[in-house]
């Protein structure tokens, strides 16, 4: 009967980690399942003339001091990467790839990006990174790096985000839950409440 | 011991009439005080070169959904009004010429503000509007009509505006407790939780 809940994110969004960590408990408690779905929200941006938050003047300094201290709230490490804020097509496109294989997996290691990007601040732009943390789930690291290249999988993930985009998708992370949008990792309290209530 | 909350809004903020429905509670729960804090947001975003959120592709559609839908939440009337966004400086003059005599009253007027702004979609740019509210909560019309014409007045909301950019306030709402700072209609919980836990 229920849809999947969207869990749209770009891997670089530190708001879309502190996400990670909270939209499958949530969905759970309701019995609902999550499709992860990253995009690269730089494409996004380009169209509604945004930066990134870090670079605007006053929002920067409250966002450096905002996300530490959420971390903290939720008990998770957090440390800023070296390379922040990174260009993510090497994780994303492994993650479609994975995805079409056997999308349990691509979680696991969507959410070890996360972990080893924002809980460690290991650069996870290179495709070689990425497949270290793939090995970790059980899959073939030379695999991986040689299907990430692959054109097919570059085409899926400016698809994937160009959809995203047609449907009203701007920010990361940004939950759409049986159409109903949803833009922050501070709204997931709004996401639960919609869940419980069917609706307002 | 414990000093006030600070909110921080402009009138024209749809977002800061979500919050000022809910912050006096949330402070009261844990025996604080709330000031309220009128700002000119439009200086801060002179500095930090951000748009208002409802002329920007994809967000703009969005906070027209999601308003509406928070208000429904929370029970409150929602009317987007016909001269929205407004110029607010009427009202927060008014305010902060009322508030030097009684804080209460000054509350009750911004209160009032906010709800025929956005509960009813009552033009209240202008301050002859701004002053029917007023007469509601025991004020003098006439005299509020000629205060809020001193240059005194338009002074101190031209400095309390340039006070709070220095601080870092760039939003609205925008909520500092005890020097913490939480932006945001949808960080509200955040502020709870920080009063409750004594913070993270």
């Amino acid at each position: 009967m229920s849809f999947p809940i969207d869990f749209y994110f770009d891997f670089a969004s530190p708001y879309g980690y502190l996400a990670s960590h909270q939209i499958d408990r949530i969905a759970k408690k309701h019995k609902r399942a999550v499709t992860w779905r990253p995009i690269m929200l730089g494409v996004a941006f380009r169209v509604t003339g945004a930066q990134p938050a870090t670079t605007v003047p006053l929002r920067g300094d409250y966002v450096r001091m905002d996300v530490p201290r959420y971390a903290r709230l939720l008990g998770l490490p957090f440390t800023l990467p070296a390379n922040f804020p990174m260009m993510a097509l090497a994780p994303s496109r492994a993650f479609y790839w994975l995805n079409d294989r056997d999308p349990a997996q691509a979680k696991a290691l969507a959410k070890g990006i996360f972990d080893a990007y924002y809980g460690e601040g290991r650069d996870m732009s290179r495709v070689e990174a990425v497949a270290e943390v793939a090995a970790g789930v059980g899959v073939d690291p030379d695999v991986l790096i040689a299907a990430a290249q692959d054109q097919a999988i570059k085409d899926k993930l400016k698809d994937e985000t160009e959809k995203a985009i047609a449907l009203g998708v701007f920010g990361s992370p940004f939950v759409v839950v049986d159409g109903e949008q949803f833009w922050g990792a501070d709204r997931l309290w709004q996401v639960d409440d919609w869940l419980k209530s069917g609706g307002w």
